[in-house]
């Protein structure tokens, strides 16, 4: 089944604020450019430290799987990749879904999913955001699973 | 000297189905959208087991490099990257070169070419994927490495 | 505040030489393929070893961090990630700023911010590099932080 053909719109390079939050200011740049649906193409600075959960096992979803608590691993670390889409929620509100791959000052490798507020970025870092044009990206509860599923739509 | 110069065509934003396996269903989304030649750009979700391969010195291989056995690697696991590339053999079949880091439950991080048939998703998978417009990617076998390399040719 | 807004330009595919290190020979792509400023979208391949250096604390910095003494790690090694920007000094020279991660024959990840020079590529390794149009991304000093920092302006 052929899927709705979306296609790359404006691109956006941006060296986020020292000290702000990673996925706070990723959607403040999507809002100020009028970006409703985007991927993150290429990130690459630091952070002053990491806040992810990871996936666990979990017998009260009905998919089998839950987060676990929150990870804070302190800084400062390197973003080895940082992945993710930029969608909207069915409110209508902007919502992310990021995970990344990040190193200490040993070179130790962490990551997961990273939780909003609480990856504060240190001096340098650039992201690379694509908007997707010609689609919505919407993320809808599914009964099925318990979980909030990313729906994509002709425009 | 000057590469073919390619572009971005069509970019499909797909969840891929749950329990699926990750490499059958990316080559599944682009043969069911008309993509030849494509390039993964981001991907965000969780898999139930990972089956990868790790490079190993090898004095059998021309190269002097081969892979080693598969690694199983239980679930949950999140995707911290996902990168590569969907390209034709010689023979006119569709092929991937997929490499990728995954974290599992206690954040430990694990990564290297995945094995298709053996990465299947959990409830949540989300792939944005390029078309390469303009060139054809065919991997045609190396004599002298021993290895498959992948020919860039302008259409 | 609206950013400058950019899009993408050409694609290059590229299969690298074997044995060329992997910051010049995208360096070298780029200027051979009239590339000023551009992203880097996926790569796949492998490194015979790999040379990095982390962010640690340092009171010497004014933004608090700098670089450790580099890491060299015996490879063969995959690349599960690399990110990052193609850039121009303030002078007008090429510059790239990337990080990545990488696995080795046991699986183990390591990562941080690649050394230009000192991580030869192996046989077989493909890189995606997304040309960064209708603006410039230029490093300049920045006296509060002590740092290049990355600006980009309307073309």
């Amino acid at each position: 089944m052929a899927e709705p053909r979306a296609k790359l719109g404006k691109i956006i390079v941006r060296q986020l604020p020292t000290n702000t939050d990673l996925v706070e200011s990723i959607k403040k740049v999507c809002a100020d450019n009028g970006i409703r649906y985007g991927s993150i193409l290429s990130t690459v600075g630091s952070l002053r430290k990491l806040t992810i959960e990871c996936v666990v096992p979990s017998d009260k979803s009905g998919s089998g799987f839950d987060f676990g608590p929150p990870k804070v691993i302190p800084g400062p670390l390197q973003v080895l990749s940082l992945v993710g889409v930029i969608f909207e929620t069915d409110k209508g509100e902007m919502d992310t879904h990021l995970h990344g791959s990040f190193s200490d000052s040993e070179g130790k490798v962490y990551g997961g999913h990273l939780i909003e507020g609480e990856n504060p970025i240190a001096t340098r870092l650039v992201t690379v955001i694509g908007e997707i044009a010609d689609v919505s990206l919407i993320e809808r509860y599914d009964e099925e699973s318990g979980h909030r599923l990313l729906q994509v739509e002709p425009l």
